[in-house]
């Protein structure tokens, strides 16, 4: 596959071609700042979620702004961003496959890599791999805290499984990971709080297993952007693995603080730092706009994007290729030609239909910067 | 970024890593053979939908069987196909912005390129781009049959359009591009028949209009898997342009049949050639189970995907990188580590998120083939 550049370095906005995805870098350098700040000083370490970039320039600037390392869901990734000199990532997943086991006990020789494991099934595999890789692999124990997904049950069935671990010779336990996925999008901040509260029972009940067990537990990871503050501030989370803070989605700009103003209207500190350019190329009725991008380049799962500065402009669904807006009001409707900035529902899989980052800063286009681990999902 | 290759000719299908998009040859074959034959001496034109597969290698296999050349959406998955060795492709789009316009001419150095246009504001950037590449641009105009997207306003409008087109110096006016998307996924052949019967009312109306014009018409092209065999019946349309029935999709299959027969269920001629081949990584409740693929590599946007041969198990989530699936038969629920093949709610996207067809036939992987116009939706 040709890979497709929407642009070049010093080129002005006007000149990117669409669709194309605009990361505006001094939203992003106040993102990864105020970040930063949240735990300086807090003793909590921050590990970023690469699944939401995918793009080693922004894991170097997470790191580089004070971050341990970063977080993947894949091999794929892994391999990635390594390969793009990232030196430091821990696997958020289950990997079950010999070879998937043998290509990321590989990545050691590239730097650390750690993984998790919901089942005891999974450890000769994980102990076979890494003695053939002659390397000790770090494994954390995943516990469901209430998503629903992947985990074993916390408590005493999570402390068997990290005994497991343990005696294992050529694994080492290296924590908890405890992700509460759903509880990111409960949209009322009290919500958030008592799905949090859980999920730091269940990892209380779990240290109080393994300290049963005298087994040492250096490491409980988790959080997201919409629950990271409570998480840190729990006294057992050591870690948080934000994501989507970075850039940023309609979805968690939809979320409402403790005083209830929505995240995209003050309610987070973090501002919205990813668009896609589209351009109008039909305008069929007063009141119809069609866009030469749809849900091959813009993520619907979490629900249609919206034109940035537009609220005029109404999406009202998604086809492959074409996104269709009700225009109401047609007189100031956009022409055909007209370039928009769509702020997308879900920024994850947003990212992961392009190769690039098209970075602006005042107008301008200062570096195209490559997604490495675009469609890594192996 | 580097391209993961999840199998290599001559492995048994149960060496293929996951998540892998198998293509089952023989059906390929069957149902490009069955399409063939639907249009055999009807002196209907056959030009597949490309925007499916994006693949140069079945798009040969469609014109080996007879089409006379293929269909996209975008520039870039012109480029694309072009390049890999395809002459004669129609872009079914509006292209409005003047560097896609400058690359769309340029591929007539590569083969027959054609387009279309639904407003008169395309039709000076159209003419300039086909003067500056000195060629003739064959132009179709695009007309809203009922899916309330792009096209101009069938009859004396479009045979404005088609004026404005046969009166452009280096546009030539090559006739109507009259697809009804919405009407594919009606489930009632009834529902299908009416909708399509005003499909080809608002042509025969276009058609009427240019005749007062003494305005030849020399296509008049649309159809899709859902509903070729009506349009191919009509006495209007001179072409179809089925995508989907090369692979199928669970959507498609849930369509039904004059005689209330579910496409799946031997309703439709055609089989499910394409799937997406999974792990089991996570069992942590009896019924509860999760594998190695979300919707960052199989498309849920007309539903989630089911397991081929397995109605005991239900999808019930997809997130980026994992589905869930209740087992409705704990004593029969897949172990950790076991492979499934999907069946996915719909085919032209997850197509996109892959970069091969593992190519199947009797359990050993044939082929590679590239999907050469994967993201090329610039």
């Amino acid at each position: 596959m040709a890979i497709f550049r929407p642009a070049r370095p010093n080129d002005p906005l006007d000149h990117v071609e669409t669709p194309a995805l605009l990361l505006d870098l001094d939203a992003l350098e106040a993102n990864l700042a105020q970040m930063a700040l949240s735990v300086e000083g807090t003793g909590i370490a921050l590990r970023p979620h690469a699944k939401t970039h995918k793009c080693a320039a922004i894991g170097r600037r997470q790191i580089a702004a004070g971050a341990v390392g970063l977080c993947v869901q894949k091999v794929g990734e892994a391999e990635a961003l390594m390969h793009a000199g990232i030196t430091d990532i821990r696997v958020t997943n289950q990997v079950v496959d010999p070879r998937k086991i043998a290509r990321l006990c590989a990545l050691a020789e590239l730097g650390r890599i750690s993984v998790c494991a919901d089942s005891l099934e999974q450890l000769p595999l994980l102990d076979a791999a890494a003695r053939d890789a002659r390397i000790r692999l770090p494994v954390l124990v995943e516990i469901d805290v209430g998503s629903g997904r992947c985990g074993t049950r916390p408590g005493v069935p999570a402390a068997e499984l990290a005994t497991a671990i343990a005696g294992s010779r050529h694994l080492a336990f290296e924590g908890i990971q405890a992700y509460h996925g759903r509880a990111q999008h409960l949209r009322h901040a009290s919500e958030r709080q008592e799905a949090v509260d859980g999920a730091v029972e269940a990892c209380r009940r779990t240290l109080d297993a393994l300290a049963v067990r005298g087994i040492d537990c250096p490491v409980v990871t988790g959080a997201g952007t919409g629950t990271y503050p409570l998480e840190a501030a729990s006294g057992v989370y050591t870690e948080i693995q934000p994501g989507s803070y970075c850039v940023m989605d309609l979805d968690y700009g939809a979320d409402l603080d403790a005083e209830g103003c929505r995240y995209d209207e003050g309610g987070s500190p973090f501002r919205q730092a990813m668009h896609v350019l589209t351009t109008v190329i039909s305008r069929p009725l007063p009141d119809l706009m069609v866009t030469d991008v749809g849900h091959k380049g813009v993520a619907v799962d979490r629900g249609l994007p919206a034109v940035a500065g537009r609220p005029d402009l109404i999406c009202t669904g998604a086809s492959d290729e074409h996104l269709k807006f009700t225009c109401t009001d047609p007189a100031s409707a956009p022409r055909i030609g007209e370039r928009l900035a769509l702020v997308p529902g879900h920024c994850d899989p947003t990212v992961d239909r392009h190769a690039h980052f098209v970075c602006i800063r005042n107008g301008v286009v200062r570096a195209l910067w490559p997604i490495e681990a675009k469609g890594a999902f192996h």
